[in-house]
């Protein structure tokens, strides 16, 4: 019997009443009940170090660069100069990480949970990776709502939503409405792009990407959704662009140009590859054209 | 408590060491040792009505028709005017269903396991929808690499290997070998199109897609690589193509007039989404170049 | 792989909240939602056929006949003759079994769920053993309590209460309570005979037996607890006799030499070994003196 | 919910191929892979802190007292003075406990595994209570075979053997022998008594008290058999006494007599409940006439 047989501690995760993964522990290396979440950060046999918040994977050793990667690059450079640069979430440092990587003045990262995020510091160092003691990160632990809405400094050139899904009385609710993306446009510089994760990209639940996308149409001039699977997420994951000036054709050639200035330290984005993503499943295509604006009245609560 | 969560019946399927699946059971339909697998049939609540041989999930009800409309339409679009057609396995009958929906003159379709394919006649109506009583198909239980080397009909336009992966001792194992496919080449017209479900593509299983390009490049003129996603095999999945005389670029304006015939009868496939999932990610690109050329005498042992 | 491990069928039934049962399935037989209960029959490696109702854990066929023993041969060899004897619950049929193993003129079986006795009748042929077409049995479908209200026949020599625990809204509640034992009482013979199961007599949940004891001793003058363990309960049984003339010491030597006559019809059960089972753990006997009396207006509901 | 329903952790023990039980996990304590077996130390809902040995249960804090204080208690009363006693295994430090309830002069404790132990003081104090501080204990780390092959001290008026099962390649393999037991009598006082852990007296798994059972008649003049139920074993527990001159029966009296003086140290032993669990369960009885006796050429190998 080799190691990985021995151990037989298990996670396990109920994806729906129907479907549950079953992982086996390696290491249970450390919870805490934060003012916000449950957060767990436990080695995998199968995926490596892993973050679990409420008991859902967040992210996994194993795959979170494509994850993160896929959701900084492409506005990053669709943008052809991006010097203020604004994470809403991001908790894990990776997000951030990627920005980085792009000679920027400033990223604010603005997460609510900050024992979350000294958790991430201290067990997450691979997602992290130094980030969060760069000189052009300000880090802030506030509501990203009441942030946005009293920033008086530079328009932000990027802003990247990294938030956990808008569940029930939990303290992302806010931030996917008409009423906030109208005030973040406002702080954004006139050729501002924003992107965000939207959740699951699958088949049978479409319906948050449908109401985001309706929103963000109803907000911003541009609107593109992509997609890609992440392992362990054991899901195919969207992605939604909102631009204020350029369409994504026009500045294929540019962001071309741009990515090989930091093709080095990437390890799976290319902008061929995402492009390829853009081209949506039928479903999912279908699925932008037909949803609800979500609005401060009437906002998205995440069925799980 | 819904009806859902009534049911204690779980299903199990372990992925590997680490991973594993749990289905909730509806209700356990069948169950038949076969000469060559173990059968079961199981309405999920997750996925509908499912297969499983050996334990391993095989096709689903809620998206059988993703991975055999990204299986089938490639090749059947790619080559003019397909007339002669093979399919080894596909017991399902799902493939067979969609190759006829193109006005071709016969379709084989070779499968070892006899008591197999009466199970899915029975129990999986949506899944050939009649195909098997067709009159252009000639169903046959036999190897299938025996049937190739002994074929002395009309030349195969279209080759689709539907075969579940070369475990050990298993029925398939020299069905993926260079002596295998120069035969099957010698049974294809000049401008034969064969594909090949090539099984995971995921970051951690690339291996047997390396082999198969390798091994196919070492006969074929033209080898190509595309993947999708399906949900109910929480993977993303590889295909392979092999032309003998077309390229996919020259053939793409002709594959997008012809599918414009039978749009309606599909579901998910379109050429552009297919041209998009020809783009590979990074990693299954580079598997692509690095295989080792499978023969009968080192022939390819799937682990699990 | 032997046969066992072939399986990946389990059912699951949670025990507590921090404690689940899988038990792995070798056929699943028959499933019915009946006007009161969800009844499942399960063919289990573990235990053989087995009986769950509401995804709990009712009998099997590996030592079904420990507890039908247990709680049928004490009371009936406790009272010198019993020709006259009433079963409230006891859907198997394999209490009425062991009843009619005896020379009694009549046994009254009265189960509220007439679908969960046909579905036994079918499926359960080695619990009932034929004895619902015994002459002396006679078989109804309503409510115990309505039934022993309204009963004007003979007095009852021995009283079986087979019943599954008063669960909330469940059919069993009031059949537990001071005002029913006392008009029960009224129906049977002067030298009556009572046993009721009596639930888990584990360590951490005596509150049923402590509450149960305490209203058997509020309305009959000789209560007694005997425990034994089932394999397949997974837990250490409790039963209660509750007498109206004997005590059970004087009883011994007649019991002992009445079990002559029966001995060749039973497996498990000897009048030495019941003996040593009145003796009882330190806790279960101190829990027989402390509770509180279950009245009509007060009910006692399970906690699961 | 509940904190309990929050943790998603779970601990899996294959009891056979066919049933499994999942703990779900308070707190996993510590994990150490000693020279001879895995230890890990958990904290359980339903059993409190719990150490497992090779991923099998072994004992828990909700009822260690169960199975230590029936272990101990009837050979230290039986025996009328017991002055040196050996206990064989025991790592937990609990039967070591219960023996210092007594006023013996020497304790030996003789256990193969040092790292086990060491673990155990360090996250056991409530099975140990600090008895391996006691000035009368003698702790060993040795093959409890070879100690007693050397031994030249004082005959043992009590030996207790709480030993892990003799499975393959285990340390215990040859410490369940007719030549052993021949060696360990050779050492014992004249009126030496002697007790061991015999592993379930299930129903379908004698076959070790049956063997145990033949060997120790064919070394001891009077063997015992007992039994227990302890609920975090999920089973019947069987234990056996050999005794060289006491019967039972005749030791009766002084035994309660004799236990008054300890009685308020002990939760749950009294002589009356212990002289009832020898009333053996009739399987359990018949076992015990039928086994075949182990030698070091032929000794018992554990099937899981």
């Amino acid at each position: 019997m080799d190691k990985e047989s021995d151990s037989n501690l298990w996670f396990e995760e109920p994806y729906t009443e129907g479907l549950r993964f079953h992982y086996r522990v390696k290491k249970y290396v450390v919870a805490r009940q934060t003012r916000f979440q449950y957060a767990e950060i436990i080695d995998l046999f199968a995926f490596g170090r892993t973050l679990f918040l409420d008991g859902k994977l967040q992210s996994a050793e194993i795959d979170e660069h494509i994850y993160h990667e896929m959701l900084v690059h492409p506005v990053m450079l669709m943008h052809p100069s991006p010097r203020n640069v604004l994470i809403m979430g991001g908790g894990e440092g990776a997000t951030l990480r990627e920005v980085l990587k792009y000679p920027v003045e400033k990223v604010y990262m603005v997460d609510i949970d900050e024992e979350l995020v000294n958790m991430c510091k201290k067990y997450l160092p691979k997602w992290h990776a130094g980030s969060f003691d760069d000189k052009r990160s300000i880090i802030l632990f506030q509501d990203a709502r009441k942030f946005v809405e009293e920033y008086k400094g530079e328009p932000f050139d990027v802003v990247i939503s990294d938030l956990t899904e808008p569940v029930e009385e939990g303290p992302a609710i806010y931030l996917f409405t008409r009423e906030f993306y109208s005030t973040l446009k406002s702080k954004m510089s006139e050729d501002g792009v924003f992107v965000a994760q939207a959740g699951s990209a699958e088949y049978l639940y479409t319906e948050f990407i449908s109401a985001l996308s309706a929103t963000l149409k109803d907000v911003f001039p541009q609107v593109y959704g992509y997609h890609d699977y992440v392992f362990s997420f054991q899901l195919n994951w969207a992605f939604l662009i909102a631009s204020l000036k350029y369409t994504l054709p026009e500045r294929r050639a540019d962001m071309e140009r741009r990515f090989d200035e930091i093709r080095d330290k990437v390890k799976y984005f290319t902008p061929e590859y995402f492009f390829a993503k853009t081209i949506l499943p039928p479903y999912m295509k279908k699925s932008m054209t037909e949803g609800r604006v979500i609005t401060d009245k009437e906002p998205y609560v995440w069925k799980a």
